[in-house]
C-alpha cells in the first residue's frame, strides 16, 4: 500500500454542513486514508462570529478574513457560505489562485455553473459540486462516470425534500399550512419557505442535472415551474381514492435535440417508483439507452449527507481521479411540452349547477371526464368545490376549455390543474 | 475542449454482453468522445466460431486465438468469456503484459478478486469490474467514490434478478415450477438455474460488495446461503395476507469489527423499500454513517446494462481517472448472526392434531405464535400444511423447538423457515 498523501482543506463557512464536514473528516480520517490514500486536514476555517460555540471544531483554525483561507497554503477551497455573493467571488478567487474548489451552492451553480466550470478548466483546476444536487446521493457522479456510455433520454425526480415532506404529511390528512408549520418545526423548511414550496429550488437542481445529462447550457427561464401552494388535503384525498399520490416532480426530457424541463405537482399512480418516496427523501429516476430505468434514492439534504458529497469531491480531486467536467459551451434548445394525458382539475364554484357549463365547455372539445367520487360531494358542501379527472387530452385543449368556463362566470376562486401521469 | 485520445480495446468473448458493448460503443462513440475526451475502437475480438452471424460486428476483427487479442497493440483487455478458466488465465496474461483489464465475471471475482487486484496493482495497471455486480447499477463506484467518506454499516440487496422474477410471478399465483419455466422462456433464467435459485450468484455478489464496503477479504464459505426452492404459492399468499412480500435478500452487516453475511428468502413488510422491487430488477440498500439509507435500483442483468458498466470502466481507465482499488489484504472476521425476530414456519403434517405437539414445543420455550389465517385452512385440507408466524424469538430457540417437533414424529415432509423483517 502506497503512503498517504497530505491534503489541506481551506473551509469557507462553518454552518451545519461545514460542521458536518469537520465532524466527518475527524471521524473517518483513517478510513479515508486507507481507501483513497489521502490524509485530510483543515488549514483555516472562515466564520462570521469567532465566539459562537462549535464543538469538535479547533478554535485556532477560525478566522473572519476570507483571504486567510483562500490565499494560504491549502490545496483545495471548500465554499459553504451559500448565496450568490460573496460565494461567487470566493470561488473565483480560489480558482484564480489555481486552487481546486468544491461547493454545495446550488443557487450559484444554477446561475454561474458553466462560467465557473470554464474558469476552473482554464486554470487547470477542478470544481466539484456533487453536494449541490440531492446532497449525498451520488447523482452528479452517476451522470459523469457510471452512465458515461449512455445517451440519457429523461430525468424525473423528487428533488425538493421540503415539498415532499409537506405532501407526505398531507396524505396523513394535514392541511397545507399545518404541514408546512410541521416541516418548519422539524427543520425541513426555512422560515421563508418560498424557494422550496414555489418550486425554484427543484428547478435549479433540474437545470444542473440536465446540463450534465444533455451536455449544454440551459437558459434558466426555460424551466416551467409550479409549486405546491394551493394544494389541499381534499386534493390529496381525491387523488388517493383513485390510486394516485400527489408528488412535486421535476422532469427533463430530450425529444429530437430539444429539451423540455418542468417542475410541478403531478398525480402519480401509487405503483410508480417515485410515488413511494416519503418524507424529506429525494429520488432521481434516469432513463437511458443502455441501462433502461435506474433509480437513486436517499436523503437529499442535511448536514452529514451534504458533507458526505463534499468529502467525495475532495477525495476524488485529492487523488487526482476526478473526471474532467466536459460540458460543451453551447446552448441547448428548449421548448415547453404540450402535455397530452389525463388531468386533475378542481374548480371553486357558487352553486352545484356550475357543473353544467363546465361539462359543456369540456364536451364541446371532446374532453370526457369523471367526477372525483364521494369525496367531491362532502367537499362540495363545505367548500363549494368540484374535482374532476379528465380523460386524455392535449393541455392546450384543456386550457381553452378552462378559459371558456372562467368566462361563463360560474367560478368563485382559483382553479387547480395537475397532470396525471400514467 | 482538448483533443480526443485514441484508445484501443481488445475484446475476449462476443456473446450477448460482448455484442452489446460493440453496439453501444458504435452508437455512442461521439457522445463518449465529447463527455470524456476518449475515442474508443476495437482491435481484435476473440470468438469461438468465426462463422456465427453477428450483425454490427466487423468480421475482420474476429479471431479464435486469444493471444492475438492480448498480445496486440490494444490499451485495454475486456474479458467477457465467463467461467473460471480460461478467463482467469486471460486476465493474468493481460495484466502480465501491463494491459489494463475489465471483466464482468462475478464468479471469477468472487474466487480470485483480491489476487487479481493485487496482480494489477503490482503491474501498475487497473482492473475494472463494475459489471460483475448488478450490471449497469453503479454500485461498485458508489462504494469507491460517492460514499468514500462514509463508514458503511450494512448492505441489503435484491441481487439476483432470476429469483426476483420468479417470486414476482408467484405473487400473481404461479407455483414455483411454472414461474421458473416462464423465467427460462423469457431469458431471465438459465437452462440449469441452480446457481441463481440456490442463492450462490447472490452470495458471490454480496461477497464482492462486502469486501469493498468493509475493506478486507472474506472467506467464501462464511456466507450463509439459502435459495428459493421449496417456497410455494401458498407461502407467498400467506405472507401477502399479513402484509408481507417474500423476497430473496442478501444482507451484510458490520458489528464491532465482525461481518455477518447471509442470503435467504425473507418476509419483508410491503412498505419496505426492497419489497416493491419487481420482476428481474435489482436493488441495493446501503446504510452508512453520513448519508443514512441510500437505495440504488435498476436492471441487474442484460446485454446493454452490463455493457454500460463495462464501458464506464473502460472510459474511466482510458481517461486515467479511475480511483485505485485500495482493499487491504487482510481477512475480515465473520460470524453467523443468531437472528432474533419473527419467523414464518410451514410444517407438513399427517393430521390437523399435529398442531398440539407443535404448539407445546414452542410454548415450552416461551415462543408464542399466530396461525396464518384463512389460507392455512384450505391449504391444510389439500396439502396437509400448517403455517405459523412466531413472535420475536432467537433463531437458536426456534431451531431447538423445531428439533423437538421433528422428533415427536408428527411431521411428514420438509419444514420451511423464513425470517420476517420488521
Amino acid at each position: 500500500m502506497n503512503e498517504a498523501r497530505q491534503y489541506k482543506i481551506g473551509l469557507l463557512g462553518c454552518g451545519n454542513v461545514g460542521r458536518g464536514l469537520v465532524e466527518l473528516v475527524n471521524r473517518n480520517r483513517s478510513l479515508i486514508r486507507e481507501r483513497a490514500g489521502v490524509d485530510l486536514s483543515f488549514t483555516k476555517i472562515l466564520v462570521r462570529n469567532l465566539d459562537r460555540e462549535r464543538p469538535a471544531v479547533d478554535r485556532s483554525l477560525l478566522t473572519i478574513q476570507p483571504e486567510k483561507v483562500i490565499n494560504n497554503e491549502c490545496d483545495i477551497v471548500v465554499e459553504l457560505v451559500g448565496g450568490l455573493e460573496p460565494a461567487r467571488t470566493f470561488i473565483q478567487e480560489a480558482l484564480a489562485h489555481r486552487k481546486h474548489a468544491v461547493t454545495a451552492n446550488k443557487a450559484l451553480l444554477a446561475t454561474d455553473g458553466s462560467s465557473l466550470l470554464q474558469a476552473a478548466a482554464s486554470q487547470g483546476v477542478q470544481l466539484g459540486f456533487e453536494a449541490g444536487v440531492c446532497a449525498g446521493i451520488p447523482i452528479v457522479r452517476a451522470l459523469q462516470n457510471g452512465l458515461v456510455g449512455n445517451s440519457i433520454q429523461s430525468i424525473a425526480g423528487i428533488l425538493n425534500g421540503t415539498c415532499n415532506y409537506i405532501l407526505t404529511r398531507m396524505i396523513d390528512g394535514f392541511e397545507f399550512g399545518d404541514a408546512l408549520r410541521e416541516a418548519q418545526d422539524q427543520g425541513f423548511a426555512e422560515a421563508d419557505p418560498s424557494l422550496d414550496i414555489d418550486g425554484h429550488d427543484a428547478a435549479q437542481k433540474l437545470k444542473i442535472l440536465s446540463e450534465l445529462a444533455f451536455r449544454g447550457n440551459i437558459y434558466p427561464g426555460s424551466v416551467q415551474v409550479r409549486g405546491i401552494r394551493g394544494i389541499t388535503a381534499g386534493d390529496v384525498a381525491a387523488a388517493h381514492q383513485l390510486g394516485y399520490a400527489i408528488k412535486h416532480v421535476a422532469i427533463a426530457e430530450m425529444h429530437e435535440q430539444t429539451v423540455s424541463l418542468r417542475v410541478h405537482p403531478t398525480l402519480l399512480p401509487q405503483t410508480h417508483q417515485l410515488a413511494s418516496v416519503r418524507d424529506e427523501n429525494n429520488a432521481v429516476l434516469i432513463k437511458a439507452d443502455a441501462v433502461g430505468e435506474m433509480l437513486f434514492y436517499g436523503k437529499g439534504a442535511g448536514a452529514l449527507p451534504s458533507a458526505s458529497a463534499v468529502l467525495a469531491d475532495i477525495v476524488e480531486i485529492a487523488s487526482q481521479k476526478r473526471p474532467e467536467m466536459r460540458v460543451p459551451d453551447r446552448a441547448l434548445a428548449t421548448e415547453p411540452l404540450d402535455h397530452t394525458g389525463q388531468s386533475y382539475v378542481r374548480f371553486t364554484v357558487e352553486r352545484a349547477t356550475a357543473i353544467g357549463p363546465i361539462a359543456a365547455a369540456l364536451q364541446e372539445r371532446g374532453v370526457t371526464f369523471a367526477r372525483a367520487a364521494n369525496w367531491a360531494k362532502s367537499q362540495f358542501k363545505e367548500k363549494r368545490q368540484i374535482s374532476i379527472f379528465t380523460h386524455s387530452c392535449a393541455s392546450s385543449t384543456l386550457q381553452s376549455a378552462l378559459r371558456q368556463i372562467s368566462a361563463s362566470g360560474v367560478l368563485r376562486g382559483t382553479t387547480v390543474v395537475m397532470p396525471v401521469a400514467s
